[in-house]
């Protein structure tokens, strides 16, 4: 019989008791038989990403909170085990919201095979071809609207979806200026992901070396952190810039707001801001990403990073680091790792 | 001899000194006579408009600074009393940026002919028909791109600029919520601008009184104010919220920051905020924003309100008191009084 292991989201993070591991719960259950139209899946790779940080608080942001005492969400790849739904056959690849735990039971409609012909990691369905991949192409091609030669600001630049615009905005002949915490991403962001340039916001000289690098000022700004790195962007900004707001991570989402310090610059520059939550385009634009994003990862335009915990337990850890900036690329768990 | 008077900025306003008439400087001298190709014009009416305060401050703005010593700017609308230029003659209408004085001489590219035979009042083409009128019409056809149905939430509703933008809302089969300063300019927003409802902002229930006119949430926004009205508003705001950003005459513009509580709201109700200065399409879309406006001034669906100082001496308290909201509708002087 399988032993299933997955972690509830026990508790909530309070403002005496900050957000940290001891908010999950590791929970053995055997793996039940299946009925009719069910399919068990073992999971390969977990997504760690920092909505799942939101959804932990008490009441409601642009979702409801996680409920306490469930397995915690999470996108997942792996393999059907079991299927008793004839459109669905053992070791077929699959994609779900199988949440963190090592099985799961699905119904058809919530799983979607992955072609496994087209030989592509199962890992980049979580990343490049997953929410982060087309959360980068839909701020860039849809809110930003970029035109060739502009200067595009990436921050978080080594991240899951910064990774992704700033290769996407180089082939489409953008300057792009990633800024990342520590010379390590930097290092990564120039070497593996394109940018032109990569600036720490950990180093003193932080702002000048910002100034230094946008002599003709920032077109389009990609803002997935908030905070004083983004009031930097918008003091570069040139007139008519276009923001796409898809993340503020300096926030730490643990409810302390994250101010704009002056909106003036709204006006003043004529900027457009638009934020947004990949989620809700799913049925309608999902597909037009993955026909762009698709065939450039499989000529190998598009690449992917990954940093892997290894084995279920290592989750909580990763999750919390991974929201510090303690990771590089895609943060994943690898929940089978090879002995 | 005409004898022209004309008000000089004089000084700019400091942190010591804040903005007051003491700024300006009453200057007469003869006018000259004309050479060839020039115009000169006796101006009936002086626009007075917020975004002069922002041009009476040190440094740069979306515009440098008004310079010290010359005639402060200001849009006017006269008749021509003599002209070296055989395109323009005696007693036509014109329009220009004549200042804040009697007469100027202009060359013809500096001024556009009024059509009198629409018989609409010269006054209208500084409002509705002029720079405030136009903005109305891009933040609200272009930023904004109402569908009927929606609720539109306009701040400074008895405004040159929101008194248009409720008026065209209406005529859309929006929903129009104005929100202004005080009981007389509530009234004013419901009789005669059509608004279904104006909160005033000045009442202590003003948040519950909000609340209670949107009970379906806000889709649109007309920001003129800033501060805690546009902090109420977002809050009231609906997913995929639309906000045009025209104005922010709470921070009275002596260059204080408006800041924006926070950013979190533009990604978790998925915002597009556009923030504009309507003189930037000047040439692209006013022929089109006119086109919209002028036949509905001429059938009497857009109204016109105004508050009119008598004499050019007038001018500079008048201006000091419409930013202090002390003025309904579009705010003008009137250079030569009846007597």
């Amino acid at each position: 019989m399988l032993i299933n292991k997955a972690f509830h989201l026990e508790t909530r993070p309070s403002s005496q008791v900050p957000a940290g591991p001891h908010n999950f719960r590791l929970i053995e259950t055997p793996v039940r038989p299946l009925k009719e139209g069910e399919i068990l899946v073992r999971h390969h790779f977990l997504s760690l990403d920092p909505y799942m940080r939101v959804r932990m608080n008490e009441g409601a942001s642009y979702a409801p909170p996680h409920p306490l005492g469930e397995v915690m969400l999470g996108v997942t790849v792996g393999e059907v085990l079991h299927s008793q739904d004839p459109a669905f056959k053992v070791g077929e690849a699959v994609i779900g919201l199988g949440g963190w735990q090592l099985y799961h039971i699905y119904h058809a409609s919530d799983l979607r095979k992955i072609d496994t012909t087209l030989h592509i990691p199962l890992q980049a369905y979580l990343g490049v071809l997953g929410m982060p991949g087309i959360a980068a192409w839909y701020g860039l091609y849809e809110c930003l609207q970029p035109q060739a030669g502009q200067t595009l600001v990436v921050s978080a630049a080594t991240g899951a979806v910064g990774s992704v615009v700033g290769q996407l905005g180089r082939l489409l002949g953008l300057k792009t200026i990633g800024i990342a915490g520590g010379p390590e991403k930097c290092r990564l962001a120039t070497k593996a992901f394109g940018f032109e340039a990569c600036l720490d916001h950990q180093d003193p000289h932080f702002p000048e070396h910002f100034a230094a690098h946008v002599p003709q000022g920032v077109d389009l700004l990609f803002e997935n952190v908030g905070g004083r790195v983004f009031a930097l962007a918008l003091h570069h900004i040139n007139l008519f810039g276009r923001i796409a707001l898809c993340g503020l991570i300096s926030s730490g989402y643990d409810g302390r707001p994250s101010p704009l310090g002056d909106c003036r610059v709204i006006i003043e520059k004529r900027l457009t801001i638009q934020g947004f939550i990949i989620s809700d385009h799913r049925q309608t634009l999902w597909p037009k990403a993955l026909a762009t994003l698709t065939p450039l990862v499989r000529s190998g335009a598009l690449i992917q990073k990954e940093t892997c915990a290894q084995g279920l337990e290592a989750a909580p850890e990763a999750f919390f680091n991974m929201l510090k900036g303690q990771h590089l690329g895609k943060q994943l768990v690898q929940l089978f790792p090879a002995a």
